[in-house]
């Protein structure tokens, strides 16, 4: 990208955790995809996301709907995270994210975690996630770009937007049980951990996602992404973090 | 398209006039390009978006950026129009619309035109509209795909979003001395007329857009749109047709 000097800057941590923020706190996004039979034509909607406990995009879409039938024949895709928010639109930060598709079929042993997740941030899409011709895909970063504002660009690699721990899958399997528990029995916590360290305003945040690298906090239509400071290692790790956050 | 009968509804005018609107309504949207070198990648960006007074939309990039130099390359891109706001993010209506790019040079006599309005809409722009590596790019529709919200789906033509009337010309002489004169001398009419007729609120309204289609209003960062009931055929309907509407 020689030809970009005086646009893209050093990729750093701050840039990493800026563009993690975006995506795992993005409700819905702009897909981009290729339109089918029509020669590679860029074709780009809206579709609700979810995030998968490493970290993957999740897009819950109808086969009846165009990129649905776009990523059938190519898999390739784009997505944009970033609210517009008031004043300039191009101010705002967001983040493009280029994918692999995956569909991932309703026997796939990652399904019902994905589904349980999916509905805890999109509570309405209960209403046809189970419809037949609903299904989720995986969109895996390949490499992604991110506009922090004005003369802030920087590119990313597919990586820096995955969670990597050995506690994944043991932090996943506990993930409903802790949110449950963390919402009933320390009601409080989600608002305060969203006021101190999200800039957030408001009463009656909850927990809607707990994985190694953060936690998602929702309140009516906003989602807020907490991410921690070092990602998880073991599900042991988690109460004391929660119980330092606090404060 | 017949393998989606159960999604897509017949276009109707209704239909028609929800695209123009939300299509001449729109501040930004999320352009779709096929990434340069990398064979075929879709690559989704935010951009500022304008409408000519022909109703094709214009957007301002910079040579700088990835879309820019993708379109360069390949000039078939896909606009998404449409606001999220409140609730569900799939229960607004949004437009995808597929274009052909066309870079309007500063010689091209339309963009002295194109400038002034792209600047009444988009003010901020003044501080790098004249920069020597952005450009214009007229995006003609070629057809759209409008989304009215769940099982609301309709196929468009590229024509249902142009503006088509003999005054158009006549009518961009002197937009910008009736624009001036109304929100001085009438200062208290945008308002009224966004009021009646946008489903706004708020005081302080000003016309920021005059065509043979309709009128553009704006009040610090919304932007709405007042599509008239018919097209003007000539620059004399104008002002008994703001009487009119003022009510």
């Amino acid at each position: 990208m020689s030809e970009k000097p005086s646009v893209l800057r050093e990729t750093n941590d701050e840039a990493r955790r800026l563009a993690r923020t975006l995506l795992r706190s993005a409700r819905s996004a702009a897909l981009a995809v290729l339109e089918p039979g029509e020669n590679g034509f860029p074709f780009v909607s809206r579709t609700l996301i979810g995030i998968d406990t490493d970290g993957t995009p999740v897009i819950l879409v109808s086969n009846l709907s165009t990129h649905t039938q776009a990523l059938a024949a190519d898999n390739r895709c784009s997505l944009l995270v970033g609210d517009i928010g008031k004043g300039d639109p191009l101010a705002h930060p967001r983040l493009t994210v280029q994918c692999a598709a995956e569909k991932v079929e309703r026997e796939h042993d990652r399904h019902a975690g994905l589904r349980e997740r999916f509905l805890r941030r999109h509570p309405k899409a209960e209403l046809y996630i189970d419809f037949p011709d609903f299904a989720f895909f995986r969109l895996t970063p390949q490499r992604a770009s991110l506009n922090g504002g004005f003369g802030r660009a920087y590119l990313l690699d597919g990586d820096d937007l995955l969670i990597v721990s050995p506690a994944i899958a043991d932090l996943a399997a506990m993930e409903s049980r802790a949110i449950e528990h963390m919402n009933s029995d320390h009601a409080d916590a989600a608002t305060r951990y969203t006021q101190t360290f999200c800039k957030a305003t408001g009463d009656g945040w909850t927990i809607c996602g707990i994985d190694a690298a953060g936690l998602d906090l929702a309140l009516g239509d906003q989602l807020k992404r907490l991410e921690f400071n070092e990602t998880l290692q073991s599900v042991s790790e988690l109460r004391p973090l929660l119980v330092r956050l606090y404060g």
